[in-house]
């Protein structure tokens, strides 16, 4: 059995949502699996001394063009969030209190959270907005709630960045396939190749 | 005639040098020219807050790696510069002189200069070496000896990196086609699809 894919990603990244919509059809053509690892882009970037893309000059108003041509390049719906950049933090607390009780549940978790944020233009730097995502998906809404407040929970997801972050990862989307790092959705083409012959 | 496709590029810089063994075949491919462009990333780093690749934590071993990966996976040979990055500043000034009276032999010059820092690892950010490469395609090298310390050829490259910079080129390669900006060898296949079959 070949090792899984590590997919590291933000919910609030651009270029991380269209990784996750690419991914699963990638991975499974080759016999992988892909195992989903929220970041916090903020953590990262304080490692990193690195900012968010619109806040630079020059760079972030190209990045803002960036991200909806390269959604329409790749025939994937995209609409920039008013609030942009958002914390993911309650997002990323969400998804790693239910991954542990359904590993499945919380990837389709991450989707929603991904589509409600790039596609309706929900906040989903807002607890209760994770919250009522989540519910729609049939996870219990106040079993979540007590969980966005859990010390257990918010270390888990502190570990789980770090960790992250110890390994390299300073960016989204992030992949690791068999030890190879490779960042951003424009790696895939590599990705692919890497999968499908081997190292290079 | 359709426009011509701008090359921003800095001599330094890894993917610029991958991106300028591509370009030609690509836009002949579609009855495009191509305006070669040096600039001097130093300069538009100061425009953005952004940093040379090799000093940020993180980012910069990964892009370490990526520099060799993506020179591999594109098929082209890449020696990683033992001085990287270097000043580029004699590079650039010799190449808009000889544009002036040359603009065939610029270009030529422009891949001699790439190919003696990523293949045989010559420090093109010395005059001598850059004087050295030019001559052998045939420049009188008293000239480019003189015009490397002429005000006005100084003046000249100042002027094109600051009006660069001016239209938002920040990093190398950027290349511009009918007016949309491209920053990355990464987006070479969303240019192929503009140049085929128009915007998107």
């Amino acid at each position: 059995m070949p090792a899984a894919i590590e997919f590291y990603f933000d919910f609030s990244s651009p270029y991380g949502y269209l990784a996750s919509r690419k991914i699963e059809a990638l991975a499974q053509a080759h016999g992988r699996k892909v195992n989903w690892r929220p970041i916090l882009l903020g953590v990262a970037f304080k490692a990193t001394g690195m900012a968010p893309l619109p806040q630079l000059p020059l760079k972030g108003p190209y990045s803002m063009r960036d991200f909806l041509r390269s959604a329409r390049f790749h025939g994937i719906a995209y609409r920039q969030p008013e609030n942009f950049p958002v914390s993911t933090i309650a997002a990323a607390r969400a998804f790693y209190w239910l991954q542990e009780k359904d590993a499945v549940q919380a990837v389709a978790l991450a989707k929603a959270l991904y589509d409600a944020y790039f596609r309706e233009g929900v906040d989903i730097s807002k607890p209760q907005n994770v919250i009522q995502i989540a519910a729609a998906l049939g996870v219990n809404a106040e079993a979540l709630a007590a969980a966005l407040n859990d010390p257990a929970v918010k270390e888990k997801t502190r570990h789980e960045v770090d960790a992250a972050i110890a390994k390299g990862v300073f960016g989204s989307p992030y992949l690791v396939v068999d030890g190879e790092p490779f960042w951003g959705v424009d790696r895939f083409d590599q990705i692919e190749r890497w999968l499908a012959k081997g190292p290079f």
